[in-house]
């Protein structure tokens, strides 16, 4: 069956209202797109049964068929391992008289001859609400909720993408030649993917979720023993988005030369008196016009009480009044050419009701005129280059970062604020804090930083997508073609219920999982908290990306060694196996009681000159790929020379180095210092080892840029 | 088959060279246990085995029998569902013919009937190298490795403990009603785990591990199916653990009136410098007598040659010297009744070779003239009281905190020196860096501070423990009779190769798994990181524990809300549901734009009054048991009489009350002030739902008190 026969028979089944297609004709259609199916026939009686029996050959299965039953195994409605024409006819009358009392009606019985031992995997497609088709592997059968190994991507695939997602699964040892077992037929479990995958793209819009479970993988084939399709409740035409970023104008809300500040206020401790603080009292040198009804001037400037008041031209319209109040404004900017709006206010979509509702007319106006708007409910942009922002939060109580190659773009404020502080030393390019996302998005926004010259670095919060495809499309373009790595923290992972799902798969749908895949196959690098996020951005603005995994240790205390080795396994990284010149050289200048080997523990008698001739010997050994220094600077040995001694090795090492340290006011002033020269200290072992993954994996993709 | 017996054959089996208990004779032994095995023969012909079969009835099993076979399914050693005799005579015949070419022998085979169908678990035994015999339970026979869904226990276990293994592990889904079906017979299961239990304390030194796999339960019973008894080396006596904690002389390493350090320097930057500033130029009152080589006074005090020429008495050597010249320093001290002893040096076992023979010779001079030491290779202990350390962390670069209510014990002298700057606001009453454990053990010191008056959370850094039993019942020791919380972070985690183990419990035997469930048996609160070991601590050292696991959280930003929400799931914390009171209460006087259930969001615009408000809202709502406060205090609206608040809020309420914030001076200047009242403030949402955690298990674990 080809994509439009099949287009039509699901459309025809949506319209009779079924739920799902019956497993005989799900299976015609798989088998039209070139997937192994067990030998069956649909059969009304058990006569019938045992002559098609005789044909084919013992065992059998028997099924029930039924349009309206979603886990058949449940309701009895599976015999398995018929194995003659007594067996099978019982099993007939069985089943008969169990769904004799059910109201799901029983439309046939589904003979299949009996599959022979191979590993059960699960494949299903599913219509993801960010991300449209998704497909899904996963391992084991009914065990899947138990083993919840499994793992997404976003249709279409490519081989290597499905090759990708069985590499990933620990499933994969069953196929591998599992407990001494021969190899199964990799192959054509790869080829059914993608054949599975095409059927994904073909029928969009036509279902909400597919489970292919199992799928049976043998020593010579790949076979759909089930198939189930669950339909979609009204038939649509493919709707997978083809929305490019739009960068139109963005320029406005980073570097604009005039500002109107829309409800401005002169009380101390008010939002909108904060906001002119900032834009007026510091660094920010474009114009500033506040607005606000009352004539009081606002920190010495003449105050206005309309938009069109203001002499001369605005580039961007800074919002602090009630949302209600936009729409108005909207028409005003648009007469005005003011071509951009940043709307700090809250009171949008996140209450719900009407307020979805006067949301969505700012988006329709927006996008009528044209006019960018970052927000609502949001803390705003910084331009570290024209010291631009709009913050209520004070100067006295955020830093404002110097210039850096560092952005950051967060749904989050809160992290926002506390990024910014993070980047003190390192420096940052831009911060976008986005709220709720009524035009401008993620995907504007990372197109518009790959055009960035003084972004390197794009860090992400995200809680949750608009437009997935859109976003994943922007982010390979910032990779693969702007070659900028993403470091992207996915919040608001909690798994919906399962059993409200009707699939397998879809139980999974819209979980992190489905994010995780669909990051994965377009480059981004993941973690999985807010100091991994800085600590991995901070690496990869910092050092170069590491050309292979293998880490090498040196420190004058050994614990956090210990915690980061328990997290190699995690992240794939190895400990490398330094070459026997390496611990010689070592050896021949340190005393008996330093041990060196990789980890290396130069113990609390510790000097900068000992980190130093380890790191010198380090970095020659080629199994080495990250030089990671530990340092209890609290150990009096320890010489403040250590500074020195890390700004020469780093100037002309190609490896990476990172460091880590964790104490009071002492230590957080020797991590300054270093810091200051260039190199990242991290203070927990958990974000150093997440630093180090983010180098490892950034020098993976590099590889194939 | 009793205990005496059991003993005996598996000495006999010992003696004869033998690797495992061939199968039938270890079903016996599980039988003679109480534990249901299938019906079965020995026998040697396909004759026997048909009349036997005819007797006990078709589906037959067929097993070869070994001493020698450790993974019979591997080598083709076992053939299911054999169906009549004409299959049963084949599965004879190729059998055979497959162990013809073997080095393995045949030694006879195995025929039993075929079990019904039913949920397969794991159940093992182990040898444990720290805790001596623990269970382990697990799901699903050979996918165990897949699934990696696995529980253990230090045995004996109690049926409280059974039923806490069965709830621990997903598995428990397929036992109580899986997709459906009828719920399995749980009282057989649990009942045939603690006999297992019996026989790996019965059995004590004759096995290395034994794996019950699977252990299949149905809808009437659990039987055995299988049965392998890895054999000791060598049979020994039951070798468990009787140890109890030794606190002798313990006060003079943490209270000496007079301290002789030997290997004091007058060369700056020298550990036997740094070790004369810390108890000489600083807090430390009692009498400090250097020795040293070479007649120099040391800080200005005079210095000794040798410690007999000390005037008076000493209560405590401090020794800085190598770890050869201890044993003769050690004969000195009994000579002169110096009854404890402080090593400094490092230099011992950790290097292997000869000097583990050295760390043996101190150890035994230690136990015969009953000198208490605390390491070697340590940076040794603080006793916040008389203001007591010999750290070679100067002042200047390491705070000594206040007296406090926290104890530190560490494996780890980096996490030693950080965590009392941790403390630099709450406090600590005493640390210990104890290093190598040559005499003073983990035990010891919790039983030491399990009496101390200024103790009252014990918080812990371990890498492996010494004689584990002993620790665990010093630990259920501080926690059920002193009533004093123990936070307890194990790194050195890394899963030993499971290729190299000889069964599927030996593979998991070594690992943390083992270590989480003595924890878990014990009340022992453990935690996954460092800086999680910091906040729980904190938590339980200044706010009650929890009566429940309903989270409350209020924030003027959301973003670590939504972090924190993801973690629930994990700890099993829930978001308490607000009455409607509650909520009406906050809406009746909070602006439309508030977002007024839990979690409270009180936007950009939140003062402290409202913060206030919330709280007290949710102190009064009986769902809620944790108050959560998280801060941007960048924001401009949020006045700083937030601390005010927290002080009278704090006083009266009987819920605890965490709070987070993170960002850069202005935020770190709040959090300070804020924990100077007395409440908790982490930087992480990780750690802010890390300490909300510990305080709910504690609370749990306080209503069994």
């Amino acid at each position: 069956m080809e994509k439009t026969a099949m287009r039509n028979l699901c459309k025809t089944y949506i319209s009779k209202g079924a739920t799902i297609v019956p497993e005989h004709v799900s299976k015609q259609i798989i088998e039209g797109y070139g997937i192994r199916i067990p030998e069956g026939a649909v059969v009304k009686t058990s006569e019938e049964g045992i002559k098609f029996a005789e044909k084919v050959g013992y065992p059998m299965v028997l099924k029930a068929v039924s349009t309206k039953i979603l886990h058949k195994m449940e309701l009895k409605g599976v015999v398995l391992n018929l194995r003659s024409p007594e067996e099978l006819k019982i099993s007939f009358v069985e089943m008969q008289n169990i769904f004799s009392d059910r109201k799901e009606k029983l439309e046939g019985f589904l003979l299949e001859k009996m599959a022979p031992v191979g590993a059960e995997f699960i494949v299903g497609l599913q219509n993801d609400p960010h991300f449209g088709p998704v497909v899904m592997l996963g391992t084991g059968g009914v065990f899947i909720h138990l083993l919840e190994d499994i793992t997404f991507r976003v249709l279409p695939v490519t081989q290597n993408d499905v090759e990708e997602m069985i590499g990933e699964i620990k499933g994969k040892i069953l196929i591998r030649g599992f407990r001494g077992r021969p190899p199964l037929d990799e192959k054509s479990f790869i080829q059914a993917l993608l054949k599975i995958g095409q059927l994904g793209i073909d029928a969009a819009g036509l279902y909400e979720s597919m489970d292919f479970n199992p799928l049976l993988l043998t020593r010579q084939e790949t076979v759909a023993l089930d198939a189930k399709i669950i339909l979609a409740k009204d038939a649509m035409e493919p709707s997978i988005s083809e929305e490019k970023p739009n960068i139109t104008n963005m320029d406005k809300l980073f570097a604009p030369q005039a500002v109107a500040l829309i409800g401005a206020s002169t009380t101390p401790g008010k939002i909108g008196n904060a906001i002119a603080d900032s834009l007026i009292n510091h660094q920010f040198e474009g114009q500033v016009f506040p607005i606000t009804r009352g004539g009081k001037k606002v920190f010495g400037l003449e105050n206005f009480e309309n938009l069109r008041d203001i002499p001369g031209k605005v580039d961007l319209a800074v919002v602090v009044v009630g949302l209600a109040l936009v729409p108005d404004i909207l028409d005003q900017c648009h007469q005005l050419g003011i071509a951009a709006m940043l709307i700090i206010s809250g009171g949008g979509k996140e209450l719900g009701g009407e307020q979805v509702v006067l949301e969505q007319d700012i988006q329709k106006r927006s996008r009528k005129y044209g006019i960018r708007i970052i927000g609502p409910n949001c803390i705003g942009c910084f331009n570290a280059r024209n010291r631009f922002d709009a913050f209520f939060q004070v100067y006295e109580r955020m830093i404002r970062p110097p210039l850096g190659n560092i952005a950051f773009i967060t749904q989050s404020g809160t992290y926002g604020c506390s990024f910014l502080e993070e980047c003190a030393i390192t420096g940052a390019s831009k911060m976008i804090s986005y709220g709720n996302r009524v035009d401008v998005d993620e995907a504007d926004m990372i197109a518009y930083l790959a055009q960035d010259p003084d972004t390197k670095v794009i860090a992400s919060y995200v809680e949750g997508l608009g437009d997935g495809r859109k976003f994943l499309r922007a982010a390979r373009d910032v990779i693969f073609k702007h070659k900028k790595p993403i470091v992207l923290y996915k919040s608001g992972r909690t798994k919906r219920s399962a059993e409200a799902a009707q699939s397998h798969t879809g139980a999974y749908g819209g979980t992190y999982g489905v994010y995780l895949g669909a990051f994965k196959q377009s480059g981004i690098l993941t973690v999985d908290s807010y100091a991994e996020l800085v600590a991995a951005t901070k690496a990869l603005s910092m050092q170069p990306s590491a050309q292979g995994q293998g880490i090498s240790m040196i420190s004058n205390g050994a614990g956090p060694m210990v915690n980061a080795i328990d997290m190699f396994g995690r992240y794939g990284l190895e400990i490398a196996e330094l070459e026997s010149y390496s611990i010689q050289e070592m050896e021949s200048h340190f005393p008996d009681f330093y041990i060196c080997k990789n980890p290396v523990d130069v113990t609390g008698s510790g000097t900068s000159d000992d980190y130093a001739l380890a790191m010198e010997s380090l970095i020659k050994d080629p199994a080495v790929h990250v030089i990671m220094n530990w340092f209890v600077f609290q150990d009096t040995p320890l010489d403040e020379g250590i500074v020195k001694v890390l700004e020469e090795i780093n100037q002309k090492s190609p490896k990476p180095i990172l460091c880590g340290a964790t104490g009071g006011p002492y230590t957080k002033k020797m991590s300054r210092a270093i810091e200051e020269i260039g190199v990242p200290v991290l203070n927990t072992a958990h974000t150093w080892i997440a630093a180090a993954n983010a180098l490892v994996r950034w020098g993976k993709i590099q590889k194939t840029l």
